[in-house]
């Protein structure tokens, strides 16, 4: 069984890593699901879904205030405890009104994802012939917590906390090639966002683009079709693991 | 099913990490077999267990030079091509006679390195209980192609070249707690050396103790037996497995 060699960067593939939130499990059922737990303890009638999409809308500005160097690294786990605070102290909910267990029992949402129905067969296929770990935001214990919830059978994990910087940084994709000792052209991002594996194509990773149109929920209307030429597209991880071990043709 | 509480640091036990040349897997029958193959390849007859032991020898030596800040951090793989040359070189065999792809195949004897007949088991066990991983002075690479040549389940890989230390430095046992964001007290080293157990348990981590005594071949001489009161000491990981997961009694 011969390797995938990526068109983009012309090397047989040895390594392929995935976008976690989003793109391996679904956050915002998720963290729905947790919410209206946190609810129900409470006596809250809250709007799971509505509280979920604002926790996650503060994810890309938490981390570009440590991208843009206003402030020194600190793990997602930090990061996505102050956002559930600001979220709820804007939700009418003062933080101050619930315990640090409560409030640190909630923020292990992002740990009890669960995967698309797809993703661990996809992942157990792949990870036959390649090495397999997420390339994610995540900060390992989190990551390490959410695979073994999931039971995603990674070969690695390696959190950006390790490295201390956020993706789109470059030096988040080209640590992760550098961790596993490989070029970065023989790693693969595989992500459901078309940004995420701009930034990759930059750092000279491969790229495949499996889209997730639920991700954001009914309404979803960004990331539904690949904007770039990516050097795989499938429908989900079963059908790539396909393209990446049976040496199909590209998607496109 | 309750976690094991260790009596040494009165914490219940979240994650059990490994020592890994010995411990988990038999380097001396592995690096011998490598070097018998190198030296088929090249029609020299070697002492394919002699040259395994003299090659391994060097291993602390090489990790001094860096511990003792006589040299800055460089990964283990990397040591172990330079100890292999120097072993080559007082073998009246010149380094300069093969290719370095010849040397560098031959240094990835320490990724394909047989595990003992009783390790995935027992780390089978152990890992739907607990979060297991290496906690050894192989690099993140090293480590992430051994565990998938040897089919070790490992929940996380955190090589020590992502800390920069090498073992017994204290720096390495509470570096792995917290990438896992645990205390040092909730989590166990498990090894065959009674040195690495020492320095872990100096840092605040569980200890246990699986003897391997023919990890040096036939004439082993050390770590025969517990030199103290570690907080398991168990005759392979099986019996481990039991003493961790159904809340066993102590083995003293």
């Amino acid at each position: 069984m011969t390797a995938f060699v990526s068109p983009s960067t012309g090397r047989q593939l040895k390594a392929v890593l995935f976008d976690t939130f989003g793109t391996v499990v679904d956050w915002r059922s998720g963290v729905a699901a947790e919410i209206r737990k946190f609810g129900d303890r409470h006596g809250l009638a809250l709007d799971p879904f509505g509280l979920a999409d604002k926790w996650r809308a503060e994810y890309q500005p938490s981390m570009e205030t440590v991208r843009s160097g206003h402030r020194s690294y600190v793990p997602l786990d930090q990061l996505h405890l102050e956002n559930l605070k600001r979220v709820l102290e804007r939700s009418g909910l003062s933080p101050a009104g619930f315990t640090s267990e409560d409030l640190g029992e909630l923020n292990r949402a992002w740990e009890r994802l669960p995967a698309w129905p797809d993703s661990r067969d996809g992942l157990h296929k792949l990870k036959s012939r390649y090495v397999i770990g997420p390339l994610s935001n995540g900060n390992t214990a989190l990551l390490v917590n959410m695979g073994k919830n999931a039971e995603l059978p990674w070969d690695v994990v390696v959190g950006l906390d390790l490295l201390r910087v956020y993706k789109p940084d470059p030096a988040a994709y080209l640590g992760a090639a550098s961790v596993l000792r490989l070029d970065p052209g023989e790693v693969m991002l595989v992500a459901a966002h078309n940004g995420d594996l701009g930034a990759a194509r930059a750092a000279g990773l491969a790229t495949a683009f499996v889209p997730r149109p639920s991700e954001h929920g009914p309404g979803q209307t960004t990331d539904l079709v690949p904007a770039s030429g990516w050097d795989a597209v499938a429908a989900d991880f079963i059908q790539l693991a396909q393209m990446l071990t049976e040496g199909a043709a590209l998607a496109h």
